[in-house]
């Protein structure tokens, strides 16, 4: 048994290791931020060498402590603590931000041992806050989420959303290490090391507080263990640390951000080489103490949709209807809202699975990021609600989530001008242009509460981002309960052979299109073909298409959104 | 003159008629928020009536002191209190909501008594610092700033960033008034009546802060007396408050959010009445004390471009080049970015005129709420830069700003997968779907440094929401110096009468269409046409189409954008 000495002494080695991988490989890049990687050297080496337990046999392990690099262009000394634990091999760090490499410039969950990719900054502490949210309160497991934020990305809201958040839910199994370098990309932070703001600001907002020496490995291991024994309440760890601590010239000038070290490398190297007691490392990581089953994701609407044709109820109040049925088949179908349940109608879900809603209060990006958190490794399907114009706060998580192959589901209801007299700021007129452009995203709009159910059976099967947008008005059943719906696939509502236009239009604008429809049969003797395309993206060309030539290629879209981006 | 006494029943009789003009708006139009009306009834009386300096000839004076109501749903109060100042008759707050009237559900600047639109929360602090930034350091003007913030809005991060910066900035002429009501829509917020807690949270962000009896109209009085006393330190006033004070079995209840009172209107009018002891308002609104001159934006490029042909420069680059010379002719031309300012070359800028640079760190969601600010009743025009990415944060400001009539310039630089080894977190591959969805917002992708210094000419001119992206790679000067540009503008850069196919691509993507086009004239005998679109909205869609004929229909686009949203 060694001593805590030269446990600390092997810590301290190994942070000099780290230091060096990430010059060496920023190096062969000619990019990247080495001095960044510095100044949590210590704080990597110590939660991954003393304080986090995890499988490198499986690094997505259910039971493994998380850690989520919020400061993402710290990227180098992540891939450097995972090769120093034995992942893989230390030569593989030289293929740094190479275009065949995964070891990308900032991380993402092309990586197994990467849950989300962080390198927008602020997002980390949500995406942290939903998985510790999940360890608590659905798994009840004993796993611990660790996340490291610079001081910099400390100016982003969504950080103090999520401190918030987390102090509310008591998520006494989240520490979030704040590394305070005193510089930002291109000039000092507002704060500098005033170390007394940040620990006002973060204990004002529900955090016991612990500020240490970020070069000190005694310092920060008994911060972290004490961590571990505060209960109810998250842990922040405050940092004061040195941008290119250990880089002798290079330490504490806000010239050297984000730039390879170049013609100084070999000497720092070799300073860092120097102060080195033991060159192997005696350390391994500690491995989880529990298992953590797997569970079952797989989801249906527990019975079929149930309406009268002519009866008339709004999209938004059957999603609530379709989330119970989905509910009762998944019992890690999870929903959450900002502060909107009784607008949306995730209200309904909450009614019958209380323990199954997280109520996120009017922070937008926190909402979406403790959503991409709860869904990772597979532990929950997360429906996210709001008015579907307030996800538009949350275009850079939604980004960023498709890069992090982020499995969500956001129900935005209060679409169009149909929302009526609340006025612009209410109504979602660009939510389509804005989730369409996300990747692989999967996007309904439904017309009437059957298909409604069946998109959100869809999108809670499909593995990845979806959006579904609901109507506020009551609209009226239109389709047969036992109808069936997929992605990619249009409905064609009306049809003869002497059809000489084309209407499409989805929910209001669809019954506008019947309207109109019988007023061309009755008043002009035209026949109207109607497509209900209920799946925007991906749209349904090929129906569209053949219909459009059917009818000599004449077609009139009505649409309740802005005219760029619809399709 | 009267006693402070009798001014204090003045005003508590003034906060119970805007109630009740509340009750009477919000029944005539069965929707809105009349509760939240009466939370504020007290702080809207004071401020209108005893704090603030206006003139009613013309409630936009750049004298004025400003009022933004963050808490945009309590917009009736703010219609009563306008009206009880006599700018209109109370009678036509009746028209509330009504399809034909201004007097929207939420208030926007079709109303001249408004500055911004509010209603997506959260969002009016930092605006209100933008004016307030504007104020003490551009304008030197005794003129102050209040904004009124719900504490269920507090809890977006953008409040927090907008805090921070007030702050940062010392703007003693900034009130934020938090709304303290204990309850949000769909249930209590976290904290309740705790004050505490806020207290601690906004104290430790920088504000001297005062908690108040909410409906004490002397604690107000003092506490905004107070706070033109404190000195380089912006005020919180945080008031305790009851949604729904004064209506009888209404207040302090959750179900009552958004809701007309119906048949209960009678009886809380009557309530309310009963407490007035004078009919007439004694009170006038009090005059500004100084006259603050209007100033002039008319701005262009102090010199033309000043290129050779050959010459390899990143429209970035140029970016920060052309800012100079705009910022030479208007000395209310301004620049502001998010510590990114040596990645757009804001910092060229900066360095010219280091006065007109506002730094507003890693919080973009307050770095375009300050812009749109600072914009407002023509005081500056603000240029906004970070990386294109990075402007998905602010979508929702950009939505609101649209209907704000924000008058602001974004500049986004790092587009494209052209920026290489940082990966996609740092790639703006949606900035064009998310810009153009933006109603009467132009859209510039210049393809070198002459283009560049046109389109910032352009956007400066125009008035309205610009965007312009910028890349990372340097390219080559194509355009004379001399070369005219214009918003909705195509340049055809290659034409013969053989062309065969028509190219369009923009800076990176126009290269590769040169490129391309010399192979298949070289390889395969094909001659291509190729264009420029130079703006991307308004597109030139009459060169394009006309020019797609010409050669046979034949189009290929060649973009650094994900395939939805570009056009």
């Amino acid at each position: 048994m060694e001593s805590r000495k030269q446990i600390i002494q092997h810590l301290e080695d190994i942070a000099n290791r780290l230091r060096i991988d990430s010059i060496r490989a920023t190096s062969a890049s000619k990019s990247g931020h080495p001095t960044s990687c510095a100044s949590i050297a210590e704080i990597m080496s110590v939660l991954f060498f003393k304080v986090m337990r995890f499988s490198l046999h499986d690094p997505r392990d259910a039971a493994n402590d998380r850690f989520i690099l919020s400061k993402g262009h710290a990227a180098p000394i992540l891939y450097a603590a995972w090769a120093e634990t034995g992942l893989f091999p230390v030569e593989d760090l030289l293929n740094l931000r190479k275009i065949d490499s995964d070891l990308e410039g900032h991380p993402t969950p092309r990586l197994n041992f990467v849950d989300v990719a962080t390198g927008s900054l602020g997002q980390g502490l949500s995406i942290a806050a939903g998985m510790a949210y999940v360890g608590k309160y659905f798994d009840k497991a004993p796993y611990r989420v660790y996340c490291v934020i610079g001081d910099g990305e400390s100016a982003e809201g969504s950080v103090w959303e999520a401190l918030s958040f987390a102090s509310n839910n008591k998520l006494d199994n989240l520490v979030a290490v704040f590394d305070i370098n005193r510089l930002g990309q291109s000039e000092a932070t507002p704060f500098g090391h005033n170390m007394a703001i940040y620990q006002s600001r973060i204990e004002a907002f529900g955090f016991h507080t612990i500020v240490v020496n970020g070069h000190d490995c005694e310092a920060l291991l008994n911060a972290f263990e004490e961590a571990k024994t505060i209960k109810d309440k998250p842990t922040a760890v405050i940092a004061q640390t040195f941008k290119g601590h250990g880089f002798p010239d290079i330490t504490d000038k806000v010239y050297w951000h984000g730039k390879a070290l170049g013609d100084k490398s070999e000497s720092v190297i070799n300073h860092l080489q120097s102060k080195i007691v033991s060159s192997k490392n005696e350390l391994k990581a500690l491995l989880p103490e529990v298992k953590v089953p797997p569970v079952d994701l797989s989801v249906r609407l527990s019975e079929p949709p149930n309406y009268s044709k002519g009866q008339k109820i709004a999209t938004r109040e059957a999603y609530g209807i379709a989330l119970v049925k989905l509910g009762k088949t998944c019992d890690r179908l999870i929903s959450m809202d900002g502060d909107t349940k009784n607008s949306t109608f995730a209200e309904t879900f909450k009614k019958s699975f209380p323990d199954r809603y997280i109520e996120c209060y009017i922070a937008e990006q926190n909402l979406v990021g403790v959503a991409i958190g709860a869904g990772c490794r597979n532990r929950t399907i997360p429906f996210v609600s709001t008015f579907a114009s307030f996800f538009t706060r949350t275009f850079d998580q939604l980004r960023m989530g498709a890069i992090s192959q982020a499995n969500i589901k956001c129900v935005g209801s209060h679409c169009g001008v149909s929302i009526g007299e609340d006025g612009p700021s209410q109504m979602a007129l660009e939510d389509l242009a804005m989730f369409r452009s996300i990747p692989n995203a999967i996007v309904f709009y439904p017309t009437d509460a059957v298909s409604m159910e069946r998109a959100a059976e869809l999108a809670a099967q499909y593995k990845g981002i979806a959006f579904i947008r609901t109507s506020r008005p009551a609209t009226s059943i239109l389709y047969d309960n036992n109808e069936s719906f997929a992605i990619g696939k249009a409905k064609i509502i009306k049809k003869s052979s002497s059809d000489k236009v084309l209407l499409i239009g989805a929910c209001v604008t669809l019954f506008e299109c019947l309207k109109a429809s019988e007023i061309l049969e009755n008043q002009h003797n035209i026949n109207a073909r109607i497509i209900d395309p209920f799946s925007i993206k991906p749209i349904d060309s090929e129906t569209i298409l053949a219909n459009a030539i059917e009818v000599g290629g004449r077609i009139v879209t009505v649409e309740d959104h802005y005219p760029e981006g619809i399709a």
